[in-house]
């Protein structure tokens, strides 16, 4: 049972609630049994910690679990994960131009997972996808997608022979229960505030809207990701 | 202008950050531009607090605001906003059971809003309409919409003739996008970890689900109503 905070392993994970760490350690943390679940079921558990006795857990106090903790009220049981490898892109894929609330990239990622994206390509500038509350409003669906980071303006440019680019701005466009869905596609989904920017926008094949009710000027991003998603996956 | 925090009008609206005050005096706050245009749209507004000189509203120090504000960063712009009148039910509704989140109660709002809802009915254990940050992630929608607190059962045994009850369940029930929709309708969505209690689901005339991925339980709240009643407002 590991009882002081000043063991050295402890101050290294807890190093782990800072994005500059994660990156440079390959790893990050997931707190409360679900997510533990979801890490193990995918092989990417490091070191489990836990309040209690628990099988393949190591026990700590609760100085040292609210050391690890990033939650005001700390878990039983939480985990310090490696980052899954990074894959090849094959299907369909997700581009996010600067998305700002973790908790709206979370829900977008388990909304993608939900509707079978294989890739999320989020911008540099995108909030970070093992930040906690990322990772906890994905329900660790982050486990289940390729989550990358690169030049969305690139992508686009390098696969735009290979796939059909979809732009979504709130007006304009074709309507999404009416578009053709050509596969790969590519689905461009843009900032709280600002949308996707000029430069990308330009670059898309298809510019697709959802139709709604003239008081309400725009959706929150994950809404409007989830309905175009599922439209996209209900006819190809 | 307004410099002392122990002036008795601010000392009573800094109170409206309490539910309890909220509910007595049938007032709530609203910050920044976006959210005080919104309410003085619909004639809402009560009195406009503001660091900088503005037309139609008080000047107020750094310090009054920040005892106003429940926000870290403070706002330019503040108002005393009046609860808008509750009005009888005349269109499509929205049954929420338990909704715990005050982020996922702000964007079901917007998204109904964005639908074509009518009147929202939450249960009282339902996260409060005039929390901070469900004010804050309606985007001002829930000035467009009839907000009501009630007994769920007791509206579906009252109203089961002249409506159809839709309830909603992660699986069983027919596809979303197969279902025919009858209006008017009240579609049922329940507690994030909970879903629609068994009693309350007993009661709707047709289950329906949204088809996903195997690898997802489940979405979402805010997702899964927002499609469901987009694909409903397409149908209809």
């Amino acid at each position: 049972m590991i009882e002081s905070v000043n063991n050295e392993k402890i101050k290294y994970y807890a190093k782990l609630n800072q994005k500059k760490y994660r990156d440079e350690a390959k790893l990050f943390i997931v707190e409360g049994e679900h997510l533990v679940e979801e890490a193990k079921k995918r092989n990417l558990v490091e070191v489990i910690y836990s309040l209690e006795p628990l099988d393949g857990a190591i026990r700590v106090s609760e100085q040292v679990m609210s050391k690890l903790s990033a939650l005001s009220t700390i878990p039983k049981v939480l985990a310090v994960v490696r980052m899954p490898e990074k894959r090849e892109i094959k299907g369909n894929v997700l581009l996010l131009d600067d998305i700002q609330d973790p908790g709206n990239l979370g829900t977008i990622i388990r909304s993608a997972v939900a509707f079978g994206i294989d890739t999320i390509v989020a911008s540099y500038n995108t909030v970070d996808f093992y930040n906690l509350k990322t990772i906890r409003s994905s329900e660790g669906m982050l486990f289940y997608v390729n989550l990358l980071k690169g030049d969305i303006e690139e992508f686009i440019l390098n696969n735009k022979d290979k796939y059909t680019i979809y732009n979504t701005n709130v007006v304009g466009g074709i309507d999404v229960s009416d578009i053709e869905i050509n596969t790969p596609f590519a689905l461009i989904m843009g900032n709280e505030g600002a949308g996707v920017s000029a430069r990308i926008q330009k670059l898309a094949h298809k510019n697709v809207y959802i139709p709604m009710n003239s008081k309400c000027e725009s959706l929150n991003v994950a809404m409007a990701t989830s309905i175009i998603l599922y439209e996209f996956s209900k006819r190809r």
